[in-house]
């Protein structure tokens, strides 16, 4: 997240809005709270450029929540989802639709790790719906392109929403848990097409129904107040700095970079297909445990933290989200040169 | 919220720990976090005398999550859970469970309202459980005392948890969102008796199996971790006050100070039967239009905002949470007195 996000947040704490209260204390149904949640709403419309048929909303819970949610709310016992898999997280998801109607892996790159995004795939016209995971934050794979296809799409952008333009009105449902790009942990934002819902015959609890949150306007019950302040901070952040293109334009910059060098310095390997990586989580090895120490060394010298893979898969991982500033990357760039 | 939770809360924000991090960026799979939820893990057991049977969790979402967290967990399909309806909050529960299983309602007070709390209630002993809320906000009543029954009792103490000692060692489930004494909107404390579960025959999805949050530590996904950052804070403080019969005491001499002066002044009326009246939040109704305008006057003259019903009952109502000062409550008894 920006540094100029955690003052306003902690400003927000002991004195919101000049009213001598804590954002962490005002009633969610008050104007105050009001405001912060429909100026979030609005900003993430404008930001993504979403038409009047999708509502956004902010949810409890991460990710994690909604691959179960998504099945519960638009997948029959005896219908079929199609998905890609893709990586952890995508086959997490798989699990959780598999607890509510047929599921049907259209392709999967597990045959090499998961360093790839597999193509060429048909879905087939009577899916319920298509979902995917546009970026795998473990794996450093990134799916840019839109499938072609009259089935509803579904995608989980945790990890790269708001991080590249492309035509969010194309998808039926969005979700992301906000702590990468959006806000901080302990809230969803979900975009919702509004003619997708009310076709399953489940009965649903009312927390897990999308419609009751639409029709509550978010409000269904308390929201995560504060989570939701920091996506608004976040967003108001994004949009100051030129929006989604410019941020795309800066994301591009960071990871060309990044993979650049890796490239170039003997003993370093990039892990995914050149025309797959992420430009939100890049992925390496290092060929050499005496380049390797110097690394880590070098590294911790210079308070560089959270290089360490993911505890799956090993090997390295750096993360270029959104707020990382372009500087941290050419620091590491030529501490890498430098080894 | 007590006013000292929020500076340091405020200060996690920019500088966590000396680590230049912010509490908003940390890793939740690092030592810094790690130490953060055990903290609180521990605290609340310390603060609530629990024994090595019963888990607490910090788990995404509020009340309302845990409302068919509840039976999706613990009901079969053709089982029966008792449920105490003494309340808007225990009829929401009602209405979720019922999506699971059968609902036996073996007491309702709603037949005046939910001004008081039902007495002589049978709970069948092969229930499969046995619901109630111990603190109704909206109506101001309160339950202090334990059923005795052999069937498991679950409690939602969202509003009164903490507030009095209790053997919550009697409980095989405990709910409380967090926002009124725990911490802030995002986070629900749950403690669970383990031998209650693995006991029904649905497939639960990850994040709603209590099983695996216990087995994950609260760590199952992404944890909302300035939420639960929150509630160690509001938990250390409680502590320090002298734990929770300390600040029992504060709350029967805040609420007995207020009931004694609304039944004092002529033209205002506590709306809950005596024995029931809940320390939380007192229910009141002003019965003269001219001193009904004097006191919202009053209110708004010396910055007493929130005196309003809910809006689903109208009257007054005024929230006594751990955290207010007793001095709020006397500065109010003397407007009262003064009107």
């Amino acid at each position: 997240m920006p540094k100029a996000v955690f003052n306003e947040a902690a400003e927000a704490i002991i004195n919101f809005r000049n009213t001598g209260l804590s954002i962490l204390e005002i009633g969610h149904r008050t104007p105050l709270f009001e405001s912060v949640l429909n100026e979030a709403v609005q900003l993430a419309k404008e930001l993504m450029h979403l038409d009047n048929d999708h509502e956004v909303l902010f949810l409890h819970g991460g990710a994690t929540t909604q691959f179960f949610q998504v099945p519960m709310n638009l997948l029959n016992e005896n219908q079929t989802a199609a998905y890609l898999d893709c990586g952890v997280w995508g086959s997490k998801a798989i699990k959780e639709a598999r607890i509510f109607g047929n599921v049907n892996v259209v392709a999967s790159s597990k045959d090499k790790n998961y360093t790839y995004i597999p193509r060429g795939f048909k879905i087939p016209e009577d899916a319920a719906y298509f979902h995917y995971t546009t970026n795998n934050t473990i794996e450093g794979t990134e799916m840019f392109h839109i499938p072609e296809t009259n089935v509803p799409l579904i995608a989980d952008m945790s990890s790269d929403i708001l991080s590249y333009v492309t035509d969010f009105n194309r998808f039926a449902l969005i979700y992301a848990g906000a702590q990468k790009n959006i806000g901080a942990a302990g809230v969803n934002m979900v975009i919702i097409r509004k003619d997708i819902l009310g076709k399953v015959n489940r009965k649903l609890p009312g927390m897990m129904d999308y419609r009751q949150h639409i029709e509550a306007g978010s409000m269904l019950n308390t929201p995560p107040v504060f989570a939701i302040y920091v996506c608004l901070l976040t967003l108001r952040w994004l949009k100051n700095l030129g929006g989604v293109g410019a941020i795309e334009k800066l994301n591009i910059a960071k990871s060309e970079l990044l993979y650049k060098t890796l490239e170039e310095k003997a003993g370093f390997e990039p892990t995914v297909a050149k025309e797959d990586r992420s430009r939100m989580n890049v992925v390496f090895l290092i060929n050499d445990a005496v380049l390797e120490k110097r690394f880590l060394d070098a590294c911790k010298e210079q308070g560089m933290i959270g290089v360490k893979g993911h505890r799956s898969v090993g090997g390295y991982r750096v993360s270029l989200y959104n707020a990382l500033p372009i500087e941290s990357v050419q620091a590491l760039s030529t501490l890498i040169h430098q080894l």
